[in-house]
């Protein structure tokens, strides 16, 4: 468990602010391989922040023991010391199957206020009722899913000033489809329209890429390069959007003929196949985006995810027509904020700057 | 080292066909995991076969230690005893750069007239020399590469009563084109047009399967069926035909979803993957067909491979209109007496019924 007080002790330092840094509520980010916990004060700014690996597949000790209240109290243990009616919140793979309480998929579209409605509740040995947020659940031939992503995505709707209820717009006017990308091990393509999520779309992209590098003949000529190799990626990109047509079963194989031919270093492997991969996964965003009459090169997309996977996304959609890309920062916090605020967890003091 | 002398045995069993049952040719089929020779008589008959697990990166010594030697001697040593002036051919990586002998890659369009020109020869410890026939590239922004398929190629273009060289051909009217494919670890579909090799696509179906199957999310909950499943395998395939648009590494996710929502049972996890991908690679192929106006429905291909995986594409390709279909057999045989007879190693009693 490694802490971050130091929002607290700026906080300690300021008393005239005094009454705005309480503490008002413990949210969590519970995710399969990690536990982020902040603590808000009522104006919805972040006090401290708690981060361990007590994942729920990898709690301090097994679940039949108590795995997920030991891995609770030593996340939010010390805060709950201090004020013990402190509301809490969480969102992840802890309302799963296999988490802590099941809290049943959302059905697409799904607006936050469905979201509040699905919350499922769990007592802690200490006593302590803590909230879960469900995830969302797209059916259909292919159906989709997400766990932890709608409240990400809630979080960077606040974003551009942009109300989360439809109810709430002066007019009647349909507000126009955002897009929302979620890189990473599973990326997510998120359409919401009217603040809700209308659809989405998971890439393996992360996933694939790791099984291609490790496990398949495309990794045995392929040497890390010491710094990413930004031309060698685009140049991934480029292929995939020109000459991507037999799909990235078949383009994946160029990572060795052009190493075969003396064409692609062994140093430009990786970002090269990362290139192709990602550059895979906007044709395909493109293509199914377009069935419903949506220009990718017309989006203006939100990055939610790491910074520098978000930043080889801004140049991966540059090539697509794409631009006016917006890295959102902090989603996680501001959209556990936000429907605990819905929720009645918290009365907010001052909600129109929420976790500044 | 397994070996099959039945076809010797009943050479010897009759007498009246000895002439035509004297060994007259060694060919080799020299992979990276395995290593196949075949005697052949004068008549294109194959006498006897000897199959081993010595492919070039499997040596049973070193190759400094003599490897290439100590497998060739172990294969082929036992025929070589009986008439050491047999002549030596041979096919596949055991002519790469990290083979015995390197034979540089022939460029398309390539037919067997090149392939021929474009032989390596390397004489072996015992004396003996081998010739070594060429891979195939065709280069391009996406260049591809073969080696050893190009023999089963002109093998299988024996079938149908086809001239290998368009100069043989009665008018000057040009050949349709003729699709092969050879499903596998790394499947290839291969154009012969005017009896060359003009163009043909890598998929990396096998390997990615395997990868995904075993180093990714979606095998934790696959089980194997006590049987292939083609109910399951086709549905695989109508969904990436007819939902495939966001591409494998969008689609690759339902075997996960669907389980979730228990629209697919964990038996029937691992035979949906396979006719997804292969369904891919269908939909990939067709697409770069159609650019060159060659429509997959229109064509009655030709399958060289496994017996069950090529009956499998041939239930995919149905799916994709595709009739006709004819696996091919003794391919690997039928393409190495083919060169050998054209680069003059042996002289064919009796063409017309080369391996019948």
């Amino acid at each position: 468990m490694s802490a971050h007080t130091t929002a607290a002790r700026k906080a300690q330092g300021k008393p005239a602010a005094a009454k705005a840094k309480q503490a008002a509520l413990i949210a969590l980010d519970w995710g399969t391989t990690s536990l982020r916990a902040y603590l808000f004060d009522a104006a919805g700014e972040v006090l401290d922040t708690r981060i361990s690996t007590a994942g729920i597949m990898n709690l301090p000790v097994p679940v039949e023991e108590g795995g997920f209240d030991a891995a609770f109290d030593e996340a939010c243990g010390v805060w709950l010391a201090q004020s013990s009616a402190l509301p809490v919140l969480a969102a992840g793979m802890v309302g799963s199957a296999q988490g802590w309480v099941s809290a049943p998929y959302v059905e697409t579209p799904a607006g936050e206020d469905a979201l509040v409605a699905g919350i499922a509740k769990v007592r802690t040995a200490s006593g302590v009722e803590m909230a879960v947020v469900p995830g969302v659940l797209e059916p259909g031939a292919l159906p989709n899913v997400m766990r932890g992503e709608e409240t990400q995505i809630f979080g960077a709707l606040g974003e551009r000033g942009e109300q989360a209820d439809v109810a709430n717009q002066p007019s009647k006017q349909p507000m126009q489809p955002a897009l929302i990308g979620l890189p990473g091990t599973h990326a997510k393509w998120v359409v919401v329209e009217g603040a809700r999520i209308a659809r989405f779309y998971t890439f393996m992209t992360g996933e694939v890429y790791a099984a291609l590098t490790a496990h398949t003949i495309l990794g045995r000529t392929m040497k890390r390069p010491a710094a990413p190799d930004t031309e060698a990626f685009l140049r991934g990109v480029t292929v995939a959007r020109e000459h991507g047509c037999a799909g990235v079963l078949a383009t994946a194989f160029s990572t060795r003929t052009l190493g075969l031919t003396d064409q692609l270093a062994a140093d430009e492997q990786p970002d090269y196949l990362s290139g192709l991969l990602i550059g895979h996964e906007l044709a395909g965003l493109d293509a199914v985006l377009a069935r419903r009459d949506v220009e990718l090169a017309a989006c203006a997309p939100r990055l939610i995810g790491a910074e520098a996977l978000c930043e080889r996304y801004r140049l991966a959609l540059a090539q697509f027509g794409c631009g006016g890309v917006e890295i959102v920062h902090r989603a996680t916090e501001r959209g556990l904020w936000r429907i605990a605020v819905r929720a009645g967890l918290v009365a907010p003091t001052d909600q129109t700057n929420p976790t500044a």
